[in-house]
């Protein structure tokens, strides 16, 4: 950590750091504050968390001498408003958690903590994770780049969300300040909704004749990806936000009447305003760094599909000083012989598609 | 391409060929049957497309006085059931057509042909593309490793339909035998289902708050990726399939329904229900070679943004002999750090996190 200048009104995070809930996210937090030096307490209704996170050097089991300067609660979502209230009441340190989402969890914390317990409760969400889960999958790069919101209550003094804002920073990840229900209604749109897409596209291939499915391209596997996510912890989040999850479900509905309308009549210009609607949604999602998107060109190689093929198409690209934005790979049944698509910016393209002909690559111009 | 073996029913594809619409897809196919050394005449309304292929090798115009073996059709959606009626009357050879959509055309040539004609066409499929459209982006490589549906229908005679299967193989992709109309059923679900869920989540993102769009991750750039192709040419493939494509909305309708009902009554078991059935949808998904998915694993990696990085990772992964399936990089708005995530078969995992670490990566486990 870097030591607060002198002057500066923001708290330094000094620790010790409480960490409520050794999984995933709690131990990758823990990692990185004990990478900083500080003094980190673990807590964990699991004896097998503990014993996981200890010996991966997280910190050590927390005492009822402790007195932590900031508590981190990261428990399943069910779990979280009786952790929050449970650690304002046993200490006078800023206690902010990492779940999915944040007014629901906020409002039952302040039907039972004193307004003066609250205002040392600032909520976060990490937007952070990994298929796998559990203390042994953790990092303390797991942050690394990623945006996280933090979302204080309208009676959050000042010092409280920079303390949390200071323990996103740390964390090598981007703090983004919004209000609770305004969070919530943000990942809504841009999680759960299309999480809940992917879920019902997919529901309607479970059952579908193999030789149907046989003709899966790569635009129906990166639609349906998410839904391969937990179901349990899903419906904990969807729980928790269902007021503003329902109020977009509705607005989808209504679109999908208007498309099936559309496509019933036979009515081309309103199918196509439907479309265009779409293009300009891809458009609105912030480019890799928070500015507007660059514009981009995809360069596609074939690529035989065995070992060090790739690492050979990497190592030429590389050569030429060309940054490649994003992969895919083909995943397309058939022969041992896939297309890879690189993702480039559109003023390099050229570039990369004269080097990698002259290395004796097929590309398809 | 190799000649037919003693005794071998399938017709020798000899040539010539004729391809009508010298776009990416016509223009692909017409670069393989050169480099077969067919001889390959170009139809199209375009001097422009014309005056691109021929210069690319791709064939010489086609003359009143050429007698075509086989006739490709690869024109836009909406001009195809013409474009095969024109092929049959002037020629005796076999047709074929590209398009998406395969009962409509079908129906509207039958209309206009006699029976005797309509036996020498044989409707198929590619499930090829690209991002960019025209005869400069074709590529002979193209359908390396593709599906491509073949669709006789019921009165179409063997020799015609392996002959059009016999440059499927010649294209180095895998021909796929379906009725027509259970083609266009089998890519309503695996295609043209999940471009219209992607549409309305991407058309629920395009009037949305910036700061909101900010906490956009990976997932909801996968769902709506495909939102982002041409309206024009989805209008003509969803107005072509609309029966198909009506059935699957309607269903689609019904789920949810049932989704927001259980949201709203707070249903946990109904909704893990929902959730589980995305779950189940997604493993239905063949693999990559076509059989079952084989079990995969994700290795999440740290790695700068800058030229030269993604190729040293792919060099030192390539280096242990794994062979990666598939790659995804993180394009969270933030710090200049990205993850980048190698999905790789399942019992390789260890092997290769070890080697990636012991060169220095930062690995999250």
């Amino acid at each position: 950590m870097t030591d607060p200048r002198p002057g500066d009104a923001v708290p330094a995070l000094i620790g010790p750091v409480e960490v409520v809930g050794a999984g995933l996210i709690g131990t990758s937090i823990a990692l990185v504050c004990r990478r900083l030096g500080l003094e980190v307490v673990l807590r964990d209704t699991s004896d097998e968390n503990i014993r996981t996170a200890t010996g991966l050097g997280a910190g050590r089991v927390v005492t009822p001498a402790d007195r932590p300067q900031l508590v981190v609660v990261a428990v399943p979502p069910a779990a979280i408003p009786e952790a929050i209230v449970a650690a304002l009441g046993r200490s006078d340190a800023v206690v902010t958690d990492v779940g999915s989402v944040k007014a629901a969890p906020l409002e039952a914390v302040a039907a039972r903590v004193p307004a003066t317990d609250l205002g040392r409760y600032v909520g976060s969400h990490p937007m952070a994770g990994s298929e796998r889960s559990g203390p042994l999958a953790a990092s303390a790069a797991l942050f690394d780049g990623r945006p996280w919101a933090v979302t204080p209550h309208s009676g959050a003094p000042e010092r409280a969300v920079a303390l949390v804002e200071q323990l996103v920073l740390e964390c090598g990840a981007t703090p983004l300040r919004l209000a609770p229900d305004e969070h919530d209604r943000a990942v809504a749109r841009t999680s759960h909704l299309p999480h809940l897409a992917a879920v019902l596209v997919a529901g309607r291939l479970a059952s579908a004749p193999p030789e149907h499915l046989a003709l899966s391209g790569q635009g129906v596997r990166d639609v349906t990806r998410v839904a391969a996510s937990d179901p349990a912890l899903w419906q904990q989040i969807l729980e928790a936000n269902s007021e503003a999850v329902l109020d977009l479900l509705a607005e989808v509905r209504a679109d999908l009447d208007a498309l099936m309308t559309a496509v019933a009549a036979d009515a081309g210009p309103d199918l196509v305003e439907i479309l265009v609607r779409g293009n300009d949604g891809t458009a609105a999602i912030p480019g890799k760094h928070g500015g507007p998107a660059r514009p981009t060109r995809s360069v596609f190689v074939s690529v035989p599909d065995h070992p060090g093929e790739l690492a050979r198409l990497f190592g030429d690209a590389g050569e030429v000083g060309v940054n490649i934005e994003d992969v895919h790979i083909d995943h397309d049944p058939g022969r041992p012989v896939g297309l890879t698509e690189l993702v480039v910016e559109e003023n390099s393209a050229e570039r990369l598609l004269a080097a990698l002909e002259s290395r004796g690559w097929t590309t398809h111009r």
